[in-house]
């Protein structure tokens, strides 16, 4: 048996995957909860409604500039949390490694994973692993699940000249994934910006009455987000082209590879839909307390009933939902 | 775009994700939180201690006598949350699906899902679907994580003279993985005993002061699943071999596979560490009102600290940890 490496035998149940579990797992995830090793982590939840979501990673590559699949995996979903306003409590975390995957990958890949618990202040509670012969699964695929508890935010009708906000620039998970994967040699310096968001909640909570609407542009990137608010409100939204914060680097790559950064995915940006009377306020919070280079891109209108956005020099054009593929694998 | 197999573009995030999430997904496990179609479901939940619980399921072939991957990945997610005490509440279910993989499959699995729920009556809340290039993982993977609530079971100190009941025959799902995976010509029938066991705490929870332990026998099957409980309670386990209830046709498939049905992953039956005082009530009303085959295996004692088998004849050998690979993508 190499030492060195994840083997079948660290899948079958038995003591190799104990010695595992609590080598490599229980020694960098530590928590009471999870050593309890019970077939369920037992947690106490305060009362009230509890958000759950789940989300499995597949990105490619497994490491990239600015994270990787394990700091992905935790970020991805606190931030599906973070969009229902709920504070996380806890996740699960299920691996499905190939027989070969190298142990010290393995190893960076939980560090990163522990780190980000601790930035976010979640913890893992329970988790499961699999391992599956060489060629079966593509190195690593990673599975979280987490519970958050809803602190009296919930959505609301959106309206014609409610605002719409994005926390930060768009559109660089996407880029760097680009970049690392087919190896492009480009100038800059392109990072993901793949971070749990949980810690907006604490300062978006003082507005949680005129907050409509929350989602963390992921796959399909914010023009898809975009394009289902507008159909589940019946309302289209008018986008500035020039209020969109994007980095130049990322822009210029995105045209050399012939993809539109609105359609990339983030993986550490929130669209927040606000009222229209505070959203100054809000806009204000967001730079000056969270240090978060948001900008309002747009506003809902019944002018039109799809997502359009204007360019510089005032010409239209429709934003619509993503409908080719442009780069698999991205989380 | 071929309308048969499932393509890299469902798993882009953009319309054709949301095509196949309507059409499968939601018309299958239609309920009124799946549907709300939130980052995260809103679930209430009565307060109290909940489990949680996670498990990917890579079993191989994925249709297999008895069940499939969906069926099998309902029920090991349920039966590790009844091995708690806890009454599921929900799941939520994550799929990677390769790329090319049949639309018709899919739907066949997503159906048994969905009836093994009913059965069950737990709903499925959220979910995630990736899909990933041909040959990056093999057909289909799923995760379900599950949330249940604990009614006033609680594991306690096991002492000597405790007895251990199997619910059922042991070894049909590993050995009915087996027949399948090597197409091997076996007469009698032989099929999976993977089914969701939460009905049995109905039962159960009568008895809650009584069960000091449960757990299901999966990977690593009946024996590594005492060594664990051995270990924990630093008690031998005396078990008697004529009293393991095991078909005979599974007896014959292993000896010819040379495999120690022990070690073999069972689906839908529980272990269970019984007070030596009620031990018989208990297992009357299983094998009575749960019409389940259950027997008691065996009983701790500190006349030894591991588990060790009587034979017919009076001879003991030890049943050790799980050590070697017997069959890996059991579930």
């Amino acid at each position: 048996m190499n030492i060195n490496t994840i083997e079948l035998i660290h899948g079958e149940g038995g003591k190799h995957t104990q010695k595992l579990i609590e080598d490599i797992f229980y020694k960098n995830f530590k928590n009471d909860v999870l050593i309890q090793n019970t077939d369920s982590a037992l947690v106490n939840l305060p009362e009230g409604k509890i958000a759950f979501t789940t989300d499995s990673f597949v990105v490619n590559p497994i490491f990239f500039k600015g994270g990787d699949i394990g700091k992905l995996a935790i970020s991805g979903t606190i931030n599906d949390l973070t969009a229902c306003g709920a504070e996380p409590v806890c996740l699960s975390v299920a691996f499905i490694i190939e027989e070969g995957f190298p142990m010290e990958d393995l190893i960076k890949i939980v560090t990163s994973m522990k780190e980000t618990c601790e930035k976010a202040n979640v913890n893992i509670v329970t988790g499961d692993t699999k391992v599956v012969p060489k060629g079966k699964v593509d190195k690593i695929f990673i599975n979280t699940t987490g519970m958050g508890v809803v602190n009296e935010y919930e959505p609301k009708r959106i309206i014609c000249g409610d605002k719409v906000i994005v926390t930060g620039t768009i559109g660089e998970h996407g880029t760097a994934i680009a970049v690392d994967r087919y190896n492009l040699k480009v100038k800059g310096n392109i990072e993901s910006d793949c971070e749990p968001l949980n810690y907006l909640l604490n300062y978006l909570k003082n507005y949680y009455k005129h907050i409509k609407f929350m989602r963390d542009p992921t796959r399909g990137g914010v023009a898809q987000v975009l394009n289902e608010i507008s159909k589940q409100c019946d309302l289209g939204i008018h986008i500035f082209e020039k209020n969109i914060p994007i980095r130049e680097e990322v822009k210029a790559i995105n045209e050399m590879l012939g993809i539109n950064p609105l359609y990339l995915a983030c993986e550490g940006r929130m669209i927040i839909v606000v009222d229209k009377e505070v959203y100054i306020d809000i806009l204000d919070g967001l730079v000056r307390e969270c240090n978060c280079k948001a900008r309002v891109i747009g506003e809902f209108t019944s002018e039109y009933e799809f997502v359009y956005i204007e360019n510089d020099f005032g010409g239209k054009r429709v934003l619509g939902e993503l409908d080719t593929q442009i780069l698999p694998r991205i989380c």
